[in-house]
């Protein structure tokens, strides 16, 4: 221990003699989770332990009184007593969006605030119906913000009503991607081009694929650890990262779709038709295009890394792409994410933002920042 | 050009069909700059450019009424009839801190902020009194926020009137660096440690400094280049980059004072105390010390580079460190800046951002930024 570390108070009355948020007068958000699945529960956990500190630091009265699944939902008008806590014994009733949605507007708060951590096209097909009415949106969910173009304005149009949507965590995680492309943007940058690695699972493929090992031996270590998708061919595909691509560049101002993005799949043409199971005995089949690739690319000088890419001549590509080793991509660590911005101000150098883009914490994280952006922005009491 | 390139809208028609501001009510914003130096004057261009925009897309009404220098100052009653042209002739009057808040307050506005992009104690003395009167501010001036624990405090104290102060620019120009820390924290997050590269200055020459030129040598280029302060010495003392560590510790709520940081100096003691001009003489002095660091660096298979770092244990240190090739501080582009939060969120690999942290645009634009959060966060009109 230093001098120093022995003479630095108490973190917590640290935290008190330099406020960390604003106090800007009390205000009330009732919020309800859709979809209390592995990021949804994390982020009701985040929530209620951060309930006292918000209300103690910046007047916010953080209500959680609803959560709906599948199946059923939990409203807090059932169990009057619990006061929202979520490790009793609940009442819960058979799930309906409508009801759900009416519950949270009804109650006595300043806004109500849906978070969306569901992957249902059905929760979505209501975005349009609860921001016009006001409601705010939070997600995760790509599939809004990255799905058919006439249905993304429509939900854009929507936000006419004053209610906001953000999405910071269908790109990254909780890393700060969607933001500060966002800010670029509002003071007057211009995108030239946004380039990332957005699959930490390919990043992970990619950087341990060094020729020692068979490309298809890595792919099963890498399903066994948990890092792949139950059919790892959703991550080969590249499918998700060009909706994480579509996402950026209609941030942008882009009006890009999925079929607009070239995407080199790594899933061999005769393997993408087969069941889960077949394709799982077929992984060799990688090997050869795998090691084909790698050997080109050192034969340059240069790493195999899985890109994707926009700028608005060239448009988007997603593939496997040879960088020279003096790549900011070429160091990354293992399962990072990465994605630099290439703007009129940001020209030489771009604007980088690096670390872990996947898990349920910092997904919940990444949602919690935009819930705290909405609710810093409600207007305060008298 | 592909044929997505051919199919692609006009960039205006596609920006406004995804509207990237979310429309909340007409609002009003007074704004007054304080400092029409290299930062303050590229700002005042970036917001005229941007007000149109910002008023159609965002309904914010963005009111530049007045500008003040050391000597002299311009309220726009002075000119009804210039109405914001910064480019006409103007009428000057003699510069009053007092008489230049009051009137931006009296203006008929919403709210009114104060940027400060002067280097003057002056100005942040008088940060209390504005705050406490309602007034926002927003700065790249570090004075304040690394200055004396007692006065900042006090600063924090007088948002306690629900004004907001803002400093994104003071660490790492426009990149999105206080933020980022202030929302992990915010959602719950604990920091463990923040190490950083806070210079492009010393970035640059650690990065060219591979013992086949003397650092001497090295040194007089970068200042040729511009990339140096006029006396070199206040970039290699490293005291500017301590003051950006003791932003972000006291951001993360531990109240550190530049006296806790154990900076350790570049320039050599029998130098400390010469004039500008003899020092510019004996930079050769340099050349032994810094070509003993590097040969040890590179005795075991590191990198030399200049390091801020600080965590509550071991507190806030400021020196030549040897970093692991594999550092990502080891690949950085010549002047970026690059920081790096290890938290309980991002305690594996931590959470990082990189990018040009200096010049006058990039600085203006982190300002901005500011200044669109707090407008953003005004209450509409009904």
């Amino acid at each position: 221990m230093t001098r120093f570390a022995q003479t630095l108070p108490d973190p917590i009355i640290a935290a008190k003699a330099v406020p960390p948020l604003p106090p800007t007068g009390p205000r009330s958000l009732a919020v309800g989770v859709i979809g209390p699945g592995r990021v949804g529960s994390c982020l009701l956990q985040q929530l209620e332990a951060a309930r006292p500190r918000l209300w103690h630091e910046a007047g916010l009265d953080l209500q959680l009184p609803a959560v709906v699944g599948r199946q059923r939902m939990w409203l807090d008008c059932d169990d009057p007593e619990l006061n929202h806590r979520q490790d009793a014994a609940q009442t819960w009733r058979p799930a309906d969006l409508e009801e759900f949605a009416s519950y949270l507007q009804s109650r006595r708060a300043d806004a109500a605030l849906l978070v969306d951590c569901s992957a249902s096209e059905l929760v979505v097909a209501r975005y349009p119906s609860w921001l016009k009415a006001g409601m705010h949106i939070v997600t995760p969910n790509k599939l809004a913000v990255s799905g058919p173009l006439p249905r993304w304005l429509e939900i854009r149009r929507a936000c006419d009503s004053g209610a906001r949507l953000r999405y910071e965590a269908t790109v990254g995680a909780g890393l700060p991607v969607i933001q500060t492309l966002r800010s670029l943007l509002d003071t007057g940058d211009q995108l030239r081009s946004v380039q990332g690695m957005f699959s930490g699972t390919l990043a992970w493929l990619c950087n341990r694929h060094d020729g020692t090992r068979p490309f298809s031996v890595l792919l099963r270590e890498a399903r066994d650890l948990g890092y792949t998708e139950p059919d790892p061919r959703d991550d080969l595909s590249g499918i998700d990262v060009a909706r994480k691509l579509v996402i950026l560049a209609r941030e942008a101002g882009h009006p890009l779709s999925l079929e607009d993005v070239r995407i080199e799949s790594l899933v061999p043409a005769e393997l993408a038709a087969l069941s889960c199971e077949a394709f799982l005995e077929r992984l060799e089949a990688l090997d050869a295009p795998m090691d084909l690739a790698l050997t080109r690319a050192r034969a340059g000088g240069g790493v195999l890394r899985h890109v994707a890419s926009f700028d608005p001549q060239e448009g988007a590509r997603v593939s496997l792409q040879v960088l020279p080793a003096s790549h900011p991509f070429a160091h990354t660590r293992l399962t990072d994410n990465i994605v630099q911005f290439t703007t009129a101000r940001y020209g030489e150098n771009p604007l980088v933002v690096q670390g872990p883009g996947a898990g349920p914490e910092v997904t919940a994280a990444g949602v919690f920042g935009d819930l705290l952006q909405i609710a810093h922005a409600l207007p305060a009491h008298a």
